[in-house]
Formats: C-alpha cells, structure tokens, sequence
C-alpha cells in the first residue's frame, strides 16, 4: 500500500510502505474510511520537532475492521470503529479516572494517513458504531478522533458550565471547536480570538458571540473590557506557545479557569504569577476515549457538526498538498480519502 | 503603642508605633486577642524579600473591636472578630466567586505583632462571634487567620474528597493543618512528608497515615511506591520552592490534582511537563474569608484544633525570640500574647 512519510522540513512523499498487519493478539487492522493532517503534524512539517528518520504521518482515524487479534473480544471485522492517537486499555485505573491518554499501557498510534492502520489494544481504544454511518457523517465522526475531542476536552478541562463568559484563544481546528463545545456545554457569551475572516465566520457559526482581533497585552485588555475588567470565567487554550499561555492566563478571571491542549512549545509558567492570577490550569493531550460514545451521539443525531473544519478535501495520493494548504494557512484542516 | 518593625535580614524590633486610627469610615480598629508569626514573615526576615524600610510586621489576628468607622454597619464594638490578611469587600464578583483575597478592592492587612490593628473594609473582611470565646479557643481562632484557612485552601484547591489519597509536601504549620484539613474532607489516606520527629507526631495527630521523609526524586519514588506507581489524588504544595513544586506535580497521578499554597519564589513550571503531567494545578493567596464561617463553627464544636500548631508561646514584647526560634526551625509556628 501507499501510505504518507515524513522525510524533513516540508518533505512529505506518498510513498509505498508496508502494509500493517496484527503484531498483538490486542491489535486491529482497520480500513480507513477517511483520515486527515493535524495541526500537530506541522511542528515536524515545519522542522520545529525535528525527526530522526523517514516517518509515517497521521493519527486521526475512522474506518471498518479489515483484521482482529486473537484476543479481541468487543471489536469485529465489519465494523464501523473510531479511535484515538493514544491507544489505552480502558481499565487501568488511570483510564477508569478518564485519563485515557496517560493509560499505563498506552501507545501511541501512527501512519493513519494510508489506507490500512494498525491499531493496537482494540477492545480499549476502538468505539463502534451500530450501523455503517452514511457518508456525509464521515467528516463528523473522522472529527472525533482527535480534533473534536481535544476541543471537547480544553473545554472540559477549563471547567465550561451554563452561564459562563468563554474565551478561545487560536482559531485553528481545535479552537473553532472549542468554541462549539463550550456552546454545546451552555457558555453563554463566547469570545473567539480571530485575526482571519473564514475561521471568524466558523466560529461564529459554531457559537462564538463576540470576536477579538488583537494579541498578547491588548487581546487581553479587549477581554477585560469585554468582561468589566475581571477576565473571563474560563479559558481555552488551542496554540502551545508561551504568547498564547501568558494570554490565556492573563484573560481569565481570579477563580476561573484555563484549559489547555495546544502541545507546548518553550511553553515556562512563572509560579509566582499563576499564585496571584487565582486562576486553575489543566490541560493535556485529550483523553478523546472519555468523550467518544457522547460525540458520537451528539454527531449521530445531528446536535453538533464538527467536520465543518474540514475546508479542504484532497484524495489521499494528493496529502502532501493538503500539508503545503494548511502550512501556508490557506485551509483550515485537510480530510484525505483513500 | 509598641509593636514589631522589621529592619533587616534577622533584625526585628519591639519599639514605639503609632496607635492605628480610624482613616477611612469603613475601617475598624480591634484590640488584639493574640497574634502570630507568618512562614510568610521569614522571607523578608531571612533577606529573601528585601525591604526598602523599616516595616511594620504581622498579618494575623482575632480580637476585640475597640472603634468602627461611620459607614461600617454589621461589626460593633465589642465583639470578638477574625479576618484575613487581605481585606476584601466581600460583595464584588470576585469575591462573589470565593475569591476574596483577589477582591476587586482589596488591601493587604499589616502591622498587627502590635496590640492595636487597623481592619479596612471592616464588615466584608471581619467575621464576629456571637459570644467571646474562651481562653483556651483563642490559639484555634487566631489559627484560622491565615494558617489554617491556607492549609483548607491547598486542600480545597487540590480538590481532596472522601476516599482519595493525599500527599503533603512541606511540614511547616501550613502543610500540617493542611494534612488535618485532608482528614476533614474524608481523605482515607494521607502521606506527609516531613524529616523531623515533632512534625511527623502532629501530622500523624492531625491525621497523616503515612511518613515520607526522602525529597526531590526519591521523595516522588517513595510515594509512588505507596500509590500502585501512580501517583496521589491530590497533592498539597505548601513551600513555595522549585524543589517542591517539582515534588508536587511529578507525585500526582494523571487527572490528580496539585494544590499550591506555598507564595513561589523563582519557580517556572515547565509547560510540556506539565501538559503530559496530566495534572490540575491550582492555589494562590488563600481566600480565607469564604471559609471563615465554617471553620469558626468547627473550632467552637470542638470538631478541630489548628491552635496545637502554636509549639511556642511568648509575651508580644519577645517577638524576636519568637521569629528566631521560628526561623532556626526549633518552633512550629510561635504566638504571641499582647
């Protein structure tokens, strides 16, 4: 099979790999219906991660199981699955706390960007779906995997409950639905931070109700002034540099809270700051698997629509443009069909 | 009047003040009960904070109300009266939120190592109680000041529940009416950590189940060690250092929770570290004014006894002896009688 590979900065090649096959009685081999380029797979793109060798990209993923282990129980060839990048067994008592992503046995699962993917622990990391969705859900459901759920999850993580005054700083994938999901949770004011028409045209269609251009020291001050000068109730953090944390911290109001999921990057948090900003800070990579069986409801019956991020749809062969778009920040996030 | 005034590095004296007066019509004046020595105190007494001059000291205090300013309207001369050593409105959004040390008008609260004390914002900051307490209650309210509101802030902000394990870090008064504080609210076990012998004797009578006496990596090995290799529920920050902000967030399981109390000095938390950490972090100036009222209420029934901190009494007048013994570490926390 074809699959993508990572060679060095901006060098990726669709090129001939080996087909995946179970190594583990736990694993599945599934058939990807659709997958796509994350965000976080520009900081290798980019040459900012630097990596040691020829690499197989991608690790968000929907499709049907082509293959099972032996020892798979929940899981059957057939199925329509979705999973997430990090692997875990769903019972250690790391899992059981909703912290799917910090499993004891966690792997990380790569190279979706190919038709065929290995996906290890199976019956832990796979959700199914009853019946084969049609094809317009595809681009939802796909969502799921990563995208959505870590916007579910800064949202989760900054404590979103009815009511509350919502700022999202980053207006990329993952920010754009932070704000569906701090709306979904019953934010009633939400502040996108936006400097680019399409993505403020998303994000107002997905909740946001006011909308903040400036950066740094003046989008903070914009968000006291929207907030009489107390910052909001919580705070999504969707970038991962120090620019964005300082911002989200200093917009939050004493005893609000920051939520975080933007990979940090020569991120350092003054002690002595966050001790008198009063604020709470979670964040991490998503624990998608806790959220996975409600996002697919919710997608299933036509509550939310997250693959509305996906303004670009390329076939698979074609993936080394779809990198080159959202690089250049020309397209949102780019969906591969195999 | 005479009270304490800090000079310099390990020079404070006993010497003529001023009698505080009434300067703003919502300021009281209160005859002190008893006072104490901050942890907070020996930063600027060790050098560490410098001073640019001579500096009235204390910020802890109950007693009696000797004068209210015009607009004050719900504290009356007479009564006996707890507050923070911040001052706070109590009816601004923040403190709406239980924030009040962050109060949108808030003043900080000094000088009261003295017989007198000015209070501004009288009726937000002080909370009276129907009768005068008992001799032997005073050392318990004077407690709830600021150490033991600060030890149920860590324990608060680490979001300890019934069954949960909770690990300390720092066994200085705080950290150990922050290990009571963990019983209080149904922890089912509770490991402190603490080197020396009478510390280790009041957080096992406060209700520590286990003894750690190894920092840094070992210290975080141990408790691991003690926790299935995952790490505590909740962990109490309550030094303020790198060190054991570093011990805090590396002993906490994924999903747990760090409560830091400790006021940081040169701490950068790391944000990659933090991020696959997994770990809620919050703390700050305690808001002690929220939780006043309940922990009065458990003094007066009998329910706890943060006073056993006090393992050294002296006249007001030997406020230097109490500092050094303090500072050498030969005394937990001293009180002072005016």
């Amino acid at each position: 099979m074809k699959g993508a590979v990572l060679y060095g900065p901006r060098d990726v090649r669709f090129e001939e790999r080996d087909a995946p096959k179970i190594i583990k009685p736990t694993d599945a081999v599934i058939r990807m219906s659709a997958t796509c380029v994350c965000g976080s797979d520009l900081w290798p793109y980019r040459g900012i991660n630097p990596i040691d060798q020829p690499t197989p990209m991608g690790h968000e993923y929907c499709g049907i199981v082509e293959e099972v282990g032996s020892a798979v129980t929940s899981i059957r060839r057939g199925q329509f699955v979705i999973g997430s990048f990090f692997a875990s067994d769903n019972t250690c008592p790391i899992c059981q706390a909703g912290y799917q992503s910090s499993c004891q046995h966690r792997e990380l699962v790569g190279g979706a960007q190919a038709p065929l993917l290995r996906v290890p622990l199976a019956d832990g990391t796979l959700v199914a779906i009853p019946d084969s969705p049609s094809d317009d859900l595809i681009p939802s459901l796909l969502a799921l995997s990563d995208v959505m759920g870590t916007g579910w999850f800064a949202a989760d993580a900054a404590n979103v409950k009815p009511g509350m005054t919502v700022a999202v700083v980053g207006d990329g994938a993952v920010g754009l639905l932070g704000v569906l999901s701090a709306r979904q949770m019953g934010a009633e004011r939400i502040i996108a931070m936006s400097r680019h028409e399409s993505r403020q045209k998303l994000a107002r269609e997905f909740g946001a109700t006011d909308i903040v251009t400036e950066r740094g020291d003046d989008g903070v001050a914009h968000i006291k002034e929207l907030t009489n000068g107390i910052g909001a109730d919580a705070v999504l953090e969707c970038v991962g540099t120090q620019e964005s944390m300082t911002q989200a911290i200093r917009s939050t109001r004493p005893g609000g809270s920051v939520g975080f999921v933007g990979v940090p990057h020569g991120v350092e948090i003054n002690g002595e700051e966050l001790f008198y900003a009063h604020v709470h800070l979670h964040g991490g990579p998503a624990p998608v698997r806790r959220f996975l069986p409600e996002l697919i409801d919710l997608v299933l019956n036509g509550t939310i629509n997250p693959g509305k991020v996906f303004d670009l749809t390329l076939p698979l062969d074609e993936v080394a443009k779809g990198y080159r778009a959202m690089d250049e920040r020309r397209a949102i996030k780019t969906l591969l069909r195999p």
